[in-house]
């Protein structure tokens, strides 16, 4: 294991860049700070340096002189991590990405397109638009793609679309070596060795540096349509969740709300929602396809007791009620202004989903905390969103309790610690309950494979 | 690299397993030569011993023995390689996990089942009819799901509902240390470590041997229908398949059979198609919704001057291409009795599909070759089956030139080198030129960490 390097030695590293990069490479208190951030209750932990690369060339040359004085390497996207996937505990050098934005190709016919890490979603679809495709993962944040191929990154849309697990055809990354490699070509399935595109994957830097992805597009659909529904409890919607996806329903995103977040959300973004359990849902397809779709969900709804279904044809509504989807975790904060969010996420088989999110309403009202809950039901995935005074220790034992029983829960119910928050500092010490300690050690024995010196990201997976 | 164990060595090795597991190990000549056999013209390498496995609980035990002995260890499925997986160039244990053939949990609600390796994907289909569920893969042989699993198989269904890769939720592997690994929850979604259910699909044996599988399921659709579409070229057919795909189709599938494959059905299948290039395509969904698909890709396939289209609405008429389809490797080898088949695969991004496929078509006529073409198109993959004299030594040589080309060329369209057989032995040697060096010594470094003796199906990746 890495251990943090002579400040001496840092002096040497952080010079060597200097000369290579100019004011590219910069050692502010702001400026690493920034870098050494998480959007929630984590410890700052900023690195010695941050250098702006804008080539894969530029990345090459920063691992390089890490790697000779065995510094740690912290790639940043846009900083949006919510379990501190970028902070240096160690110190090192932050690599920013930012300015690595450009959108390489767009091949159209093989509904594809190779970018560079720094391209956010947000931009990527706008560059899209004109040729009738789009990227559907949307995490929410305008994260940049690089960060959610390293962080594995899902949300609303992966219920139909997949995660970037099932997105990402190839990427390029610099080894701890330096070297370059690709892993794999732009066909659209091989089975022509070890799945390295997917070792990448969730990788969250700590085996190398991803500085160019090819994504996999799909056409901006012909017809979309979506609503949302209440019911009288939680279970109720988890059960036409169930229901729904098992009627093949190709439901394009299925979002639990419930009852605190539904009144968080009517507060933030003035809506004006029955306060009680809500699915949010969207179809994507033909006219004719969504039409049916939404039939056969209403129908599903109503066996539950769910209803009235209020349509949202038109696409400003439509985007007024995915925006204030999109802003929960604001509005969740917005309850209790002054305090500090945390959002964390376990996932279930959905057959379980009922039970847990039930389950965890109870150990949150027991525990006096404040907490709503919003979820990606369809694929038994949802988060908690806690505002907790961080200066009243005994509510901040009462959340720490409350987090390590939320992950007890979703294990005990063969779910994960994290569906798509991914691990970073904040979940590493739930690994060893989720896969047993064989497993971490050989995730060990990888990260050592790639990683010798333990320079990439240390304090993270594989550490 | 592992190199051949001593006799002595391996009759040791032998004499403890024959200790363990009596008359299910097994030394005959037929036997051995069974397991170390291919269903192409690689040559037969048998292994030393087969040993016939009931339990994880026997191969970990013949794993311990194989490893405290340094002797190979290699899984065995069905059989059904056309790469020469399962052969063993160093002799060495055969596991076959024929007998671990039980489905041991279906979670309807959840969409998965859990299996064990013997099991065959079509005895898994009949278990679940009666649940209204499915599991999709389909490469045509009833190969083990262990099998298919560890080669990262895939099929006509793969195009809507993806590959071993996306259908894999989690598996357990006994590694070469004889430790028993799960690779993931039951959750839908992770992003809890790195991805090492996906480590193991497609790891051909080399890291370890998988016991146990987690797979998604399908819903059994409300509505099928199919039927068959004649163009005038492989180029009609190739763009039609592409703007199917483009226009957001969910087509369930949709294959490609050039003419001569054509012709070869119609001998073997007794069928009366047409004798030119033609797509077979099949729908999945509800009534209306496969009715829509339907006539919408007529619209497309008129565009691109196919047609008549044949409905086939009737199951059992279905069910008679689709096995005609299936049966396309017998139906070449029908064209030329009595001589060698082999087929090959190679996948490159859909918009050199075309152009490839008519290279290649021109590549065997140029080289009086006979080699009917078949491919899943909507993935851009595709299969020549050969027919070789391999009495003929120029036919041979002439034979081995093709597949070279055929690789080099799709290489050079962004492609890869097999979109679904596998590597086995048979496509070790490109390798290094689909995925460059420093990727091949990744690919190594990751063998070693897990199976440092190298122990593990040696001479196939990561060798």
């Amino acid at each position: 294991m890495l251990e943090k390097p002579k400040p001496e030695t840092v002096q040497r590293a952080i010079g060597e860049l200097a000369a290579l990069f100019g004011n590219r490479l910069v050692t502010s208190q702001a400026v690493r700070e920034q870098h050494g951030h998480t959007t929630t209750w984590h410890h700052n932990e900023p690195p010695d340096a941050v250098v702006f690369a804008q080539s894969t060339e530029d990345v090459q040359r920063i691992v390089g002189v890490c790697a000779k004085h065995a510094i740690p390497v912290i790639p940043f996207g846009t900083g949006t991590s919510l379990e501190a996937h970028v902070n240096a505990p160690l110190g090192g050098v932050s690599i920013d990405l930012r300015d690595m934005n450009r959108v390489l190709a767009v091949h159209a016919e093989d509904l594809d397109c190779v970018i560079e890490p720094g391209v956010t979603r947000k931009t990527l679809n706008e560059h899209l638009r004109d040729q009738g495709l789009f990227f559907p993962i949307d995490p929410g944040a305008d994260a940049s793609l690089g960060g959610m191929t390293a962080t594995r990154a899902s949300g609303t849309n992966a219920v139909r679309y997949g995660t970037m697990k099932d997105n990402v055809l190839s990427l390029k990354a610099v080894l701890a070596n330096g070297e370059l490699i690709k892993t794999a070509s732009r066909a659209k399935k091989s089975s022509a060795g070890y799945d390295l595109t997917r070792l990448f994957v969730g990788s969250e830097g700590t085996l190398g540096v991803i500085t160019e992805i090819t994504l996999k597009l799909a056409g901006i659909p012909e017809a979309i349509a979506g609503g949302v529904c209440p019911f009288a409890t939680v279970e109720d919607a988890c059960n036409a969740t169930i229901a729904t996806i098992q009627s093949a329903i190709p439901v394009a995103r299925i979002e639990l709300l419930d009852e605190i977040q539904v009144r968080a959300c009517n507060a933030y973004s003035k809506l004006t929602l029955p306060e009680q359990p809500m699915l949010f849902v969207e179809f994507h397809g033909s006219s004719a396809g969504v039409a049916e779709q939404s039939e056969r969900f209403g129908e599903i709804a109503r066996e539950f007791g769910g209803g009235p279904f209020e349509w949202a044809t038109r696409a400003e509504d439509r985007s007024r009620i995915w925006q204030a989807r999109h802003d929960a975790y604001f509005a969740a904060r917005g309850l209790r202004p002054g305090t500090q969010g945390l959002a964390t996420d376990v996932c279930v088989p959905i057959s379980r989903l009922a039970e847990c999110v039930t389950e965890t309403q109870r150990d949150i009202v027991e525990n006096q905390l404040l907490a709503p809950i919003a979820g990606h039901v369809g694929d038994g995935n949802f988060h908690v969103l806690l505002s907790i005074d961080i200066n009243d220790p005994d509510e901040v034992r009462r959340a720490d309790g409350f987090l390590e029983r939320l992950v007890d829960r979703a294990l005990a119910m063969e779910g994960t610690c994290t569906g798509e928050h991914g691990v970073g500092e904040g979940k590493l010490k739930y690994l060893a309950a989720e896969h047993g300690e064989e497993v971490l050690t050989l995730m060990r024995s990888i990260k050592r494979a790639l990683d010798p010196q333990g320079i990439m990201n240390p304090g993270k997976i594989g550490s």
